[in-house]
């Protein structure tokens, strides 16, 4: 089962302190203060979407920054996502 | 009788307890946390709407998240409809 | 004396228990649940609205649903209208 | 002296009580009831407004309905106009 | 000295009393329940703006009407102005 | 050191007291009555911006009128800038 | 580890007391006021963002002053950074 976005929707998987810190990104008392970035588990097909030709910038796996307040929650099979707008992710964050 | 969307809105049903159940997506127990999965019943043509090419990308037996707070409440012959945008679903959920 | 809508406008007569209960929609104890079906008494001729082209989609005599809160209140000859543009008319019912 | 309306304006007369009665519409006791009917007076050229082609279509004399909070009030020589916008009026009254 | 508006700008000068009084609009007692009369006294070159085409469709002389609250007052070599959009006057005065 | 404004932007300077006085605009104890005449101090390429063709209108050294509320102070050198959108710059003043 | 910004953003550094000191703009007592200057650490790839053709006008190092309220605050290996729209960021500030 799982949770395939349409349109411009990219579903994450927000960052756990321990995924953080095996990424390196974060101490694991620091966690609470980067709400914003999450992992890239699907994404739309991006194409015409209300009106305008939207690209997909990012992929599967991609650890990414969105903007706050953005998006919607959901919880499937026990696990939370959030459904953000493609334009709702601002950076993707490299190694 | 039955409900025929006009241009990009779709009819949507509320999945109940039992039904989400049945399709392996909650336990019973849960059905109170998951307002936002619905089923599929019928979808509008699409094509030009507010001057905006729109193809429509769910079907009829599709489940699918919509958007919080989005679209209509019909009840018709005792059955309770949510009729929103294509926009307004952002996912659909696969087995 | 009628009312002839301009451009998307559509007229809209609430569907009355009577009405409601002849069509085999309702039990007529029910009648008040239903605020947003109508029957279509106008249509206007569409065409380019707004900088947009408009096709209509109902007619004269379709049951329809539209969106609450949407529209005028008109009261002509003693009989109360709702003028609605087509947008705002979400489905229609069949029979 | 008199008001000539610019681009897809239109300058409208409020219906009184007198002449509702005389058109018909309206029982003179009832006329508190319907503030939207008026009569056109001028009709402003249409043409691009707003970067939207925009086609006139009441012509002086007309009798309509416009939308409730639109318009602008004007005086002149002694007498009401209310300004409103071609998209501000919704339907025209027929004998 | 004085003020050469941009684009699709006007700038008005409210009729006070004695001059509304020598073109025949108000009696002199009436004045302040007219402020949105004044007369045309430059009037910006038009073109694109905004995106959109604007022909300006008054010129200096010119008694219009203008919306209620719109516009920036502007004070040069004593006098006060008022300098509108194009788009924010509605009528013109004719004799 | 100086401020170089990207796309539609205009680096203002507020005119003061010394200024305006020099100028024959204002006498210098109405100096505070005057807070939107501004001298252009550096001008913006213009071009598409947000989508749109914008071509700039002023020129450093222009004695402009702005919109009430717009644009970012800044300060520089201890000088103080306002940085508006040539837009809301609504007229200049001529000699 | 760094950030890549997606479409029209770019990722700002706001300068330091120490930083604009070396740089002459300000006196180490006067950093407080100056909170909207800042230095362009990366700059994403502009093309088409939301329908519009975006071509990005600030590099890496610039020194730039952007909005107020504006842009998102991400915090990675313990530095601070805010990524704004490319549309956000209204001046470069030359040497």
């Amino acid at each position: 089962m799982k949770l395939v976005p349409l349109n411009d929707k990219v579903v994450l998987k927000q960052l756990e302190a321990e995924e953080t810190t095996k990424s390196g990104i974060v101490l694991p008392g620091q966690a609470q203060e980067k709400p914003q970035q999450a992992e890239v588990v699907a994404v739309g097909p991006g194409g015409v979407v209300d009106g305008k030709e939207i690209t997909m910038q990012v992929k599967a796996g991609d650890k990414v920054i969105y903007q706050k307040y953005a998006g919607t929650n959901v919880k499937l099979d026990g696990e939370e996502y959030i459904i953000v707008k493609e334009s709702d992710i601002i950076a993707v964050v490299e190694d």
